[in-house]
């Protein structure tokens, strides 16, 4: 285990990384598609699934590779991060977020401070943000030793297309998209709602994980 | 192991995100696909395999996560699921089915009370369903220890292509798809033939899984 | 370990479901992709992926999961697979990809029996095959234990791709195909360049494993 | 572990493959995609993410299968590789990638022998290839034991999207796309730029990797 600063070197570094495949293959993806916007997705799901699982791979050992002040919330109420820590976790995760959207505008010659300008609100996307963040909880608090790398990536990959929203599910990725008017971002007066609809998603997650229960895990058969 | 209110609770949860991610994923990518069917379907096939590997390695502790009255039941025939306790998990498993598919609708802003115009039937799709139903079986049955969510994700996501009927394979999939005129839909009247032609498949499943045996383990040489 | 005759009967069931995945597939994706040939090559690669590494999960205990005469040969040579049980499997295999055929056009509506018009022919393509059927011994004679299943099936993905033939590897999928006037088809009389090449190329494969000796496994790192 | 005529070897033939996966793909990809460049770049994508995954996984034993002349390097800096290995290693690999350049070509009937005109440059590109070769070494050098083979293929599959450059990281790769003029080719004046941000983000990469510490690993959580 680590330091508090490598831990949020960590979390700065990783969620930068991430916001960077977010973004920068959102980029990548609506300059080459011509216009076919499920083509664009697709491209863009693949880099983010791939690049997630890596990711927590990669930092989990360090800071927990959290990215996500929901998911380091859930942790500190878990008791699994110190409550002190989980404002300076949520801080390198807002900081990283932002530097991601730019390290991305700078690879592809864009100009690096920017705001995004593509409104995303209502109902329908409110509630699928809510129920992509009770998703991803239950996935991480219920997710077998070692697994959950791949299962947060999986999930993910199948969040952006079955959520009306692409699947946020994260209040430092919708921070960090805040500062890209690209095919990833979100106006600034849209994050609101999102953040919101996120956070009762995160307490939806964490109750309906109660509920389920935390039984010596079985095969697959459903015996007695 | 879980009590039944616990599994029960997980069949039903389970079912309906796998739901909404079979329908959900299919109204998006109708959406974004500007008439290009084959990216539709290969973008919900991604989310499909995705998203049910994910609810299997969830609920697979709690519930077993049949999501399936034909695997319930092959699992009640082979003894692995109490005889008392399958009816109660197929109740769970439909009802789940259709909230699934109402949360889809939600989320998409679509009326959440719909039925299906798309008529799915002929010989070719009945027996593309038996066979899809067959494979889901030998795999379901013979599956190494672990191995079920990926190996069943896989299978799924291979037999949305080669199969006519892009695999329901599920007599509960067939009865959520019946509540959602979209592109996953399936209309009423198609529902019967598809759910007969389950069962044979599930019976043929459980009939090959017998004929093969239950070798010993060996590695992928084929010593003798 | 099994019996001749479950191991025949795993052998061509095998083989028929592989063969019905690579040309149910492309029927499907042929169908649905209106002329864009790169799509549905990628529909048709993602399923024979998955299709493959559940197949050779679930029937590996039982035969070895070979459905391929060049591999069978292989590992007849290697002292693996009793020499006197080589024709039958090769029978076994040939039986069951000419009934996958069969069974794919049954499920598509379409006449059962038919030739493939398709000529594939010409040195690149020869060289092709070999190229990949070199590629695939070599990945087979040298997987990890337990890794075959995702080794074999991720290697055939990539060699859909890289190779100019579209990667068969495989004598019995070559005369498979035969039977069968759709996208994954191969014309009768280019059958023959084909299995010549991939004979010679599994020649190579052999050779090559043996060049490179059997190491005791080390880590990613190239210490001395 | 093997001699040093066997890791040579490996590293050849290894790195052979991996060019002939890369640049025959992106001919394949190119030729059926009628144009859309997005949808070839994913095809792209998906065979060198498979053929990444099998390559390092089949010579990893031998030679630690680095293909990579940055790697080799960093393999030398931390003493994993013995110094006086390092420069028969980098020859081994350029000259592979050169025949694998080759290779790819006389499979698709192309003219062996070619240059590549298209001219990759420009700071956006030469930033993202410092960023892509940084990642991919602070992946190999924090990988968990077992995990290089598919963290390696994943990280080189989202970074093919999310860098301007789609990611050389690799000098050895430069160098054998430079002999093709096609969809993975890079003009020879473009080279020197990739390779030398190539190395700077290689001593970044393993600047971050000490920076991070290497603590013993644990699992998700961020317990203090």
């Amino acid at each position: 285990m680590s330091t508090l600063p490598r831990r949020l070197g960590a979390e700065a570094l990783g969620t930068a990384l991430l916001l960077a495949i977010v973004i920068g293959s959102g980029i990548m993806a609506e300059r080459l598609s011509g216009g076919n916007i499920a083509v664009a997705l697709l491209a863009n799901t693949a880099a983010t699934v791939g690049g997630l699982y890596v990711l927590i791979e990669v930092f989990g050992p360090v800071s927990g590779a959290h990215f996500n002040p929901a998911v380091s919330a859930a942790m500190a109420w878990r008791g699994d991060l110190a409550a002190a820590w989980l404002l300076p976790y949520v801080l390198a995760q807002l900081v990283g977020a932002m530097a991601g959207a730019w390290l991305a505008h700078a690879m592809f010659d864009l100009p690096v401070l920017q705001w995004s300008t593509k409104v995303r609100t209502g109902h329908g996307q409110w509630l699928a943000e809510a129920v992509a963040t009770a998703g991803l909880l239950l996935v991480i608090l219920r997710a077998g030793t070692g697994k959950a790398p791949s299962l947060v990536a999986a999930y993910i990959g199948a969040a952006y297309w079955f959520t009306a929203s692409t699947s946020f599910a994260n209040p430092a990725a919708a921070f960090g998209r805040m500062w890209s008017d690209t095919f990833a971002g979100i106006a600034p007066g849209s994050v609101p709602g999102f953040v919101v609809a996120q956070c009762a998603g995160a307490v939806l997650g964490i109750g309906l994980d109660r509920l389920l229960g935390h039984p010596t895990p079985a095969p697959l058969s459903g015996n007695p």
